[in-house]
């Protein structure tokens, strides 16, 4: 079951789909020299928004979770993908230890672990789950719905190396993405593969970085194929030092905001595109008590000098950061899936290089220029029974679920090279040769 | 849907199973240490029979068709693992030739066609297909059921390269087992990969090369996991230059036989297995007109002394070769799997290092101990929709297809390492170290 699109079928997206369908050996094979020459994340996911007219990733997720919301079907190319990146990073690996966030007590969160370690169980190692919350003071087995269970156990540090009380792990799995800081225990570990990268972890990484990766990634991409960039890239800046429970700083946010809306008009105007303009603004940090601010009009900004004279209370999920903040002021971009209703998004998973499954999410309480990762969403999965990830040649633009899943697939991969630029950019044990 | 299995669920191959499921990860490390110092077949076939007691290859297909006998839900699979084997081989490839058999009229081996060239398109290249058969000399475009269509074009060579008029490809891919010998066409081909290498068709090949790389392949991977090589190797002997036109070499043939049925009878007395031991007699060379031949007793080789003297006529599929001919003597292993009550035996396929798919050949009208892979038999694809190649982990021995069909994927992938050794040990342009 492929969930019913009501994507506005016509204008420049079913050009660039087109576009994509009929570029597919130029695509395929300009992924193929650049993973030559960089290295992909071991895993992401990607956010994406189908605007009709436009179609961008807006988030990438290095510590995928969620994965328990992708089928059983897709299973199989998850595991094929698992082997492809253990081959390349250790083949001689037995022991595998993924360490979770410190939310012992969600189950949701709990599922998509358990569906990690069936991966690379699958896959061919020993996996096994070790807890850095401090909580965790013994072996803890959680039981889990539909007969599943996930046993977190306490990390051990030795000098060189951290494990499993009998468990020394050669390559260890964060699905930890870090937003409270580097724990020490996960530093300075000289004989082991620690992946992703502490430096991807939100307490160093920041979305600038990967924006401005991205903005060169579409760049090449759109050369290669031959478009306006912009049709698969969202616009932004970034308003470093804001104080938001201050004011501080607001005056330099509203021009960010202003500039930005004003260019967004402008590629609209030049498209011909009757939709209101709108930008996002959220942490350049990735912190999450501030959220995704949707921002219509510079009025909306308002707010925030009500909220520092204490005449606004803040609304939950949209909480003021404390202290100076950097935010980024991104062109928002509509998304305009429906399925069973809802607004709709869909979400790209990735392992390696390769694109392994997706699902849509949905929110049936927000607009389609509203951020949709929050309390209340639902996932539909993207069966795999219908190969939906795959382009079926010469159906009719718009028209075929599994090319419309080809070129998210496409954008998804996009993110991820841009993802890998940023890693080598941020890398703090980089070589520099120059 | 996954075939209803009728194995015997008892005795030493549940044991095996067992063995199997709880060694996966050494097993999976086993492999791609392998794939480490050895290069897999860019795509392999492998035809399975489970005795109940036994397991093992009997056939290993080095240009295997019947693609199309796999399900559509397995395509995705073997696309991504299309894109693992171009990336290794030429990521800067683009334009990639299939060469097929002459059998323009088969539409069931051109729907196999059919299905590679989806397989490669989608995994992003450009694909043509192009005929050998020098009574293509225009493009010859042939509609199949299902809205389907091969366009067949004759090749154009010039001094160092194979292609099409305007079409000019890095890699060819033979789908062609040249038993007929080499085409010139092919030879000296310096800057093109050749896929697989001429060495590796028949009028070349040798069965004798790969049972020996077989058992040597078996030794190791019974000593991995602790078991007799023989439950997974069927034992084998050469009998060189018997010419059964002309009945020379019968003798040598019949003490083959007579020495190797002793064999079998001790190891099925050492292991308690009331079945009758039989062999199989084959052309070492793979030729079709022999056939494989069931030899249950010794003096079922008393025909071709019969035959010698005009007084027996040869049966259709089992023609006397004419002149000497090298002969395999195999160890006969009963397939005891039935799928809608006909006699079936699985078969595995595989691209790169990666199991992505199979079927069950079913055959009505032939015995457990005969070949099945005649016209007559049909196939049964294994489903998809039930994750069917990968293991679940806590099902009962002998319970569980998936876990059925993992081991055959194993089986499989030990019968692929043994072509690699094979590939090696027999190629002409192989420098020498020693």
């Amino acid at each position: 079951m492929v969930p019913h699109l009501v994507t506005a079928l016509t204008g420049p997206i079913n050009e660039l789909e087109q576009r994509i369908l009929d570029s597919m050996p130029a695509i395929e094979r300009w992924f193929r020299l650049e993973w030559m020459e960089h290295t992909p994340p071991f895993y992401s996911s990607s956010d994406i928004r189908n605007a009709g007219f436009k179609l961008a990733p807006v988030d990438t997720n290095l510590f995928p979770r969620g994965w328990n919301n992708l089928t059983d079907d897709m299973l199989p190319l998850a595991v094929q993908a698992a082997q492809a990146a253990i081959e390349k990073i250790c083949p001689e690996a037995r022991n595998l230890l993924v360490i979770p966030e410190n939310h012992s007590k969600n189950t949701f969160y709990l599922a998509n672990v358990a569906r990690l370690v069936r991966i690379f169980h699958m896959a061919g190692l020993n996996v096994r789950v070790g807890s850095i919350d401090p909580a965790i003071k013994s072996p803890k087995k959680i039981e889990l719905p539909h007969g599943e269970s996930v046993c977190l156990e306490p990390v051990v540090r030795s000098r060189r190396r951290l494990g499993l009380k009998h468990f020394d792990p050669c390559t260890i799995l964060l699905n930890n993405d870090l937003s409270a800081g580097t724990p020490g225990i996960l530093e300075d570990l000289h004989e082991q593969y620690l992946l992703p990268p502490l430096h991807a972890g939100w307490s160093v990484r920041r979305k600038s970085n990967h924006l401005h990766s991205y903005e060169e990634v579409s760049k090449r991409f759109g050369k290669l194929l031959g478009i306006d960039p912009w049709l698969i890239n969202p616009m932004h800046a970034r308003a470093g030092g804001v104080d938001l429970a201050e004011g501080k700083g607001l005056d330099v946010l509203t021009s960010h905001v202003d500039a930005l809306l004003t260019k967004v008009r402008r590629k609209y105007k030049e498209y011909g595109i009757n939709e209101k303009p709108f930008v996002v603004v959220k942490a350049d940090n990735g912190a999450d008590p501030m959220g995704v601010m949707t921002v219509r009009d510079v009025k909306d900004l308002e707010i925030f000098s009500r909220r520092s004279r204490g005449k606004a209370p803040a609304s939950p999920g949209q909480e003021t950061p404390q202290g100076p903040t950097d935010l980024i002021v991104q062109e928002g971009v509509l998304t305009n899936e429906r399925v069973n209703n809802g607004v709709a998004e869909p979400v790209v998973y990735m392992m390696d290089r390769y694109v392994v499954g997706g699902f849509y999410r949905v929110h049936a309480e927000r607009s389609p220029d509203e951020n949709l990762n929050m309390a209340g969403a639902s996932f539909v999965p993207l069966a795999f029974s219908e190969s939906a990830h795959l382009p079926q040649p010469g159906a009719k633009p718009g028209a075929s679920a599994p090319n419309r899943f080809y070129m998210y697939g496409v954008i998804g991969r996009l993110a991820m090279v841009a993802a890998s630029y940023e890693m080598e950019a941020t890398n703090p044990d980089a070589e520099t040769y120059e």
